[in-house]
C-alpha cells in the first residue's frame, strides 16, 4: 500500500520537502479520543529539534486539522494533518538536480519514477514526511496513554557513546517522552553531542541506535506466522527513514547464547506473569506475553555530508563528484526518536483495535 | 492477515504440528512456471535436514500439489501444497499440555486462543510449518531462476563461530543453494557442528546468524515510506520461528560508522551502476538500487532444551517446573537457511509482479 | 487478493474441477466453536442437489478438515477443507480443449493465462469451487448462529415464476435453511421445476433470483464509503459464478420511488428501534441500522446448453461451432441459494470480528 | 479499509460536510500523466451542477493540489487534494444535531460512534465527501484516456422517464463526458427535468438509474472468484450514497432469460473477437473479454425531502417527528454520473496497474 499503513487503524502520508504541503490521514482510529493540539505540537517540536545541535533555524512546524475531530475529540472519521511548507519558493538547485547523493534515494527514485519525481531536497522521500507521522503519531499515544500503555524510547548510542541500559521501565519512560536528546544518563549526552560537533566540524556525520520499551499492552496480541508483532512492527521501523535494523529483545546477541540463557523463565510474581530476563522482547511466537515490548533500531548517519564524494549523474549515467551545500543535520537520531515513538503507537492501536475491537480505545 | 502474506503474489500457510497436514497456498504466481517436483522435494529434504547433526530420524516430507499445476507448469490460479503428517497417533503428552516451555509460543497462545488452541508440540506454532513455506518457496526460486534472480544464504554465525564473508556473490549463491550446512569455508563448518555437539551434550542448544545476497532484481523496485523493501523483506523474515533481528547492508554496525564510511558511492563501470561498497544494502529510500541486496537474520538458540526449568502451569499459572523430553535439534539455523531463502523468494515475486505486471516472471 | 477474501476472518479458494482436489482455507475465525461436521456435510449436499432437477448422479462431496479444529472446536488458527475429486482420469476432452463455450470463462481465461489454464471442465472457474466456500461457510454460518444471528435465502424467482415475498422472517429464515429447493410457497415450487424441465427438455437452461435476508446483527456494524457493507456484502456475491446483480432492500425498484416512498421512517417500539419499511434493506450509509439485511442477486442461466451455438478457436480465434454434450444443470439457482447464505455468512463474520474484536464470535 | 481503496493504485477520502476542508489523496497512480487543472475544475463542476434544476445557488468548489504533481504531471507519489469549506460558521442546527433523518445515515452513525460523529450536515457521510473522490478520479480519467480508454455514464432513467439506449458507444461516450445532464435523447431529459421540478414542488424527491460503458480496456484483466472485476467495480460503486443496486450487462434481466438468450457467442469479425450481445458485460468469470463493460446503477431519491416525517430522537431513542428546512437537491441521479465515472475510473487505474505493472498508464 505504499504510502498507507495499518488495517484496523491506519495512516496515510502525502508531500514532498518543497511541495505545497506534507500530511498525513490518520483513519479508523477510536471515536471519543481527546486532541491536545498542544501535544501534537510538543511532538512536532521534538521531530524538528530546534535546539543546540541544529544550526539551522527552522521555524515551528504548524499542524492544521481539516477532518476527524469534533468537540476537541476524534470522531472515529479520517483525521488529515497538513502542515503547509514554508520555503517552497523556486531556486536553483544546481548539480542536485541531476547527480545522485550518495546514501540519498536519489538514483533508486530516478529508477522508479523516470525522472517526473519531485527532486527538490530528496522530494517524498525526504526525512520531513516523517512531520505527518509524527502528528497522527501524537493522536495514538495519547489514546494508548488512556488505556495505561506507555512508549519510550531513548538514544540508546550516538557515534560510538552509549547510553546506560532502561532501569526502572516505568520512570524512564516518562522522563524519556519530554526529552529533545532522549538519553537517560545525562553525562553520556554530553559525550554524544560532542560526537555530533566532531563530525559536524569536520563536514561529516554520525548514526546511533535506538532502543524502545512499551509497557501495559495486555498479553495474547499479534498474530502467528505471517502477522507476527515483531513483523508487524519491524515493517513500520523499516519506513523510517536511515533505519538499516531492527531486533527484539536479545536480537543479533540472542544468536551468541545458549538456549539455556536465552530462554526467558516464566514466575508467576504477586499474580503477574513475569520472566527475570526478556531475552524475547515480550513477544514470543508473534505474540505479546505480557512483558515489556522491547526493541533496538539502527540509524545510520545522515547521508548530506560536505566532503566531496564521487557519484553519478541521474540522466547520463556518468561518473562525477558532488559537493553538497548548505545547512544539514550532522545527526538524526535524536530526531528519529519521536518518529519510532510514532509508529510504535499507530502500530499498536491498529493491533489492539483488530484484537477487542474498534471501540477499545475509546475514552 | 495472519497466515496469508502478499498482495499480487501472496502465500497461505495452514496446519499444525500433530494434526493431519499442514501445507500452503501459494496464489498469483504467473502462469507458464515449470514446477519442478524434484527441485521441491530437494528444498524439502535441505528443510529437515536428516544429516549428522540431527538424531531425530525422519521421513521425508512428501508434498502433494492438488492444484494449479497442469502439465508440469503453473496455471496462474492457486497451487496447494499438502504435507500428511506421518505421526499424528495420540499419545499422552504428559505435563507439556499444561506447562508453558519457556521461549516457546505455549503461554502467549493460551491468552491469545484462551486454551482451544492445539497444543501438541506448539501446534501452528511449530517450525513445522514452515514446510509450506519452503514448498510455496521453491516455486517463488525457480521462477526467479527464469529471470536470472539468484538467491544465497550462509550461516554467518552459529554457536559464536562466524563464516567468512561472501567474496564472489555469484559463484557463492550457486554453491551454497545445494548446501544442507550452508557455511563458505569448510572448516569453519566443522567448528560450528563442534559447538553445535557441544550444546547438545550438555542438553542445551545454539543459535546463529544467516546472511543473504540477492543478485539480479532491476533497479526501481520497492516502495517509498510503508512499503519500503527492508519492510516488507523484515516483515516476512520475522515471520520465521526464532528470529530476533534483521538489518540490511551494515545494519546496525553502519550506527557506528561516519557517513563517509557508510554512504555508497556510485560508479558506473562499464555501463553499470555499482558501488565499491554496499552498505545500504542494495536498497535506498525503500527501492533497490542495482546492487545486491544484503540482508542478516538473527536466529536464536533452540528453546526445547533439557535442562529443567521454571515456569508456569497455563492453567492455574501457578509457579512450577518443567523438563522437556524426547528429541530436539540442539540448532535450527542450518534448517532455517532454506526457510530464509524460500520467504525472500516470495516477497521479490510479490514486489516483481506488482511492479512490472503479472505476467513478468512468465517463462 | 484474487482467491482470498476478508481480513479479519478470511476464506482463501483453490483447486480445479478436474484436478485432484479443491477446498478452502478459512482463518481468523475465533477460536472455541463447535464444528459440526454433519452440518457442513448437510450443508455440502445442498449445494450439489442431488434430487429430481439433477439427472448426474453426483456422488457426495466428502470434506475432510486436515487443520485449524481441535477436539471438535475451532483452535482460532487456518481451517482447511479438502474435497478430493472423484473422477479425474484423463479422457478425451474434444473440441472443449480449444473452443471457447458462450457464456463460459474458456476465453477470458485464456487472455489472462495464455493458455497455461487448466481448461477441464472450466478449471479453477469452475461453479464446483464453490464447495470450498459452502465448507468454510458452515463454520461461519454455525458461529453466527451461537451469536443469534440467522440467514435464509428463498429463490425469489426460476424461469420467471416468482416465488410469494419473505413474511415472518424468522420463520422463514429456519425453514429455508434446511431446504434442498428454497421456496416459501409449495405452489411456485413445482411451477419452477416444471420451467427448469421444459428448457432442460429444450437442450437449454434458466435462471433466477435469490433473496437473502438476515436477522440479528447489531446496528453500527460497517464502514463509510468504501467499506459501507453493501460494499463489502456485493463484493463478495459478485464472487459467486453466474451473479450479475445485486440490490439492497428496494434495490432498482427504489430508483423509481419519490423520496416520502422510499424513506424508512424510524420507530420505537417496545424499546427496539425498527420503521414499517426496509426500503434500505437494513443499511444506511454503509452501516446497519438494526433492521434486517435484505438484498436480491440475479444469477443468469446455466451457461452449458446443448443447442449449437456460435464461437471462436481460443487458439487460432477463427470462427467455429459447438455443440456441448454430457450432463449439466439446466438451472443452478437453487444450488446458488447455499453459497450466497455461505458468502453472507463469511462477510459477517469477518465485519463482526473487525467491530467487536477477533474473540466476539467465541462461544 | 474504510476510507481507502485500491491496490497498486488507491484513493483515501477524508472531510466532512460543515468542517475546515475535504479531500482526497490519490496513490500509486504511474509518473508522467499529464494533470490538467481545467479538467478537474470542469469534473468538480459537473459535480455540483450548478445549472437550473439546483436553486441552491453554489460557490464552485476549488480543489488545491498539495503533493504529487510536478512541472504539470504526475510525480508517481501520493496526490493529494485539498477543497475547503466555504460554510464552516457555526449556526443553530436546531432538531437536526438530535434526530435521525429518515434514509440518512445519522442513527446509523450513532450507533457505531456513540455521539462523537460530526452531525452538521450528515458530517462525514455527506455527499459532499464526493467532490475528493471526483478530484481523484479526473487524474484516473486522464491516464486512461492517454490509453484510449474511454468511460460514459447516461441517466437511464430518472423519475421514472427513461433516456433511449446506448447506441454507438464510441460517439455516445464522448458526448456524454461533458453533459452536466447527461442524457442521449434531449427529449427524455426535458421529461426528467419535468419529474424532477413536480417532485420538488410537492416537497419530495426521485430517484433513477445510471448506464455506465467502458471501451477499450483489454480482454484479461480481473481475477477469479473474490477479486472478479464484477465484485471490485460494484464494491466501489455502493461507496456511491444513495446506490442500492448494481448489475452488469443484462444483470438482473439476465435472470429470465435461456441460456440460449443470455451467452454472447463470440465471432471473430476483421480479426477483433467480439459478439452480437453484450449481456454479460464485457466480464465472464470475472475477467474481461474485451467487449465493452457495461453496467447499471440504482440511484435512491434524495432523503432529505420536505414533508414532514416520523422518526427518533437520537439520544433518548423516543418518537418524534421532523420536518427538514433549507435548501435540498429533488434529485441527485444527474450529479451522481461523475461520481459513477471517477470510481469507474479509478477501479480500473489500479486492475491495470496490477495486471500490467505500475508503469503501463505512463503517458
Amino acid at each position: 500500500m505504499k504510502n498507507t499503513f495499518g488495517s484496523s487503524v491506519s495512516v496515510t502520508v502525502f508531500g514532498e520537502s518543497h511541495g505545497a504541503a506534507i500530511g498525513a490521514v490518520l483513519d479508523g482510529i477510536a471515536p471519543g479520543i481527546p486532541v491536545d493540539e498542544d501535544f501534537i505540537a510538543h511532538q512536532m517540536k521534538l521531530r524538528q529539534s530546534v535546539g543546540v545541535l541544529s544550526t539551522a533555524r527552522r521555524e515551528a512546524d504548524s499542524v492544521r486539522i481539516v477532518s476527524g475531530v469534533f468537540g476537541g475529540r476524534t470522531t472515529g472519521t479520517p483525521i488529515t494533518f497538513i502542515i503547509e511548507n514554508q520555503d517552497t519558493r523556486s531556486k536553483d538547485y544546481g548539480e542536485l538536480a541531476y547527480k545522485a547523493r550518495p546514501g540519498h534515494a536519489d538514483f533508486s527514485a530516478q529508477m522508479k519514477y523516470h525522472g517526473f519525481q519531485d527532486f527538490r531536497g530528496g522530494g517524498h522521500f525526504s526525512g520531513r514526511i516523517t512531520a505527518g507521522i509524527v502528528a497522527a503519531g501524537a493522536v495514538a499515544i495519547s489514546a494508548l496513554r488512556g488505556k495505561d500503555i506507555k512508549i519510550g524510547t531513548h538514544i540508546l548510542s550516538c557515534g560510538g557513546v552509549y547510553d546506560r541500559p532502561f532501569n526502572d521501565l516505568n520512570a524512564d519512560t516518562d522522563r524519556l517522552s519530554d526529552m529533545e536528546f532522549a538519553v537517560l544518563d545525562d553525562d553520556r549526552a554530553v559525550k554524544m553531542q560532542a560526537a555530533i560537533t566532531a563530525a559536524k566540524e569536520d563536514g561529516d556525520s554520525v548514526g546511533g541506535r535506538l532502543e524502545t520499551a512499551v509497557t501495559g499492552v495486555p498479553a495474547g496480541v499479534g498474530e502467528p506466522w505471517f502477522d507476527t508483532l515483531e513483523s508487524v512492527l519491524a515493517h513500520a521501523l523499516f519506513s523510517i527513514p536511515a533505519v538499516k535494523g531492527v531486533e527484539f529483545g536479545a536480537g543479533f546477541a540472542a544468536a551468541d547464547m545458549l538456549g539455556s540463557q536465552c530462554n526467558d523463565c516464566f514466575r508467576n510474581e504477586n499474580n503477574s506473569v513475569t520472566a527475570a530476563t526478556n531475552n524475547n522482547g515480550g513477544i514470543l511466537g508473534g505474540i505479546t506475553t505480557g512483558l515489556p515490548i522491547l526493541f533496538r533500531t539502527a540509524v545510520k548517519p545522515t547521508p548530506s555530508i560536505f566532503k566531496e564524494q564521487q557519484t553519478i549523474d541521474l540522466n547520463s549515467l556518468d561518473n562525477t563528484t558532488l559537493q553538497i551545500k548548505g545547512r544539514h543535520d550532522p545527526a538524526i537520531v535524536h530526531r528519529a526518536r519521536v518518529v519510532a515513538d510514532s509508529v510504535t503507537a499507530l502500530v499498536l492501536c491498529d493491533q489492539l483495535a483488530m484484537r477487542f475491537g474498534t471501540d477499545w480505545l475509546k475514552a
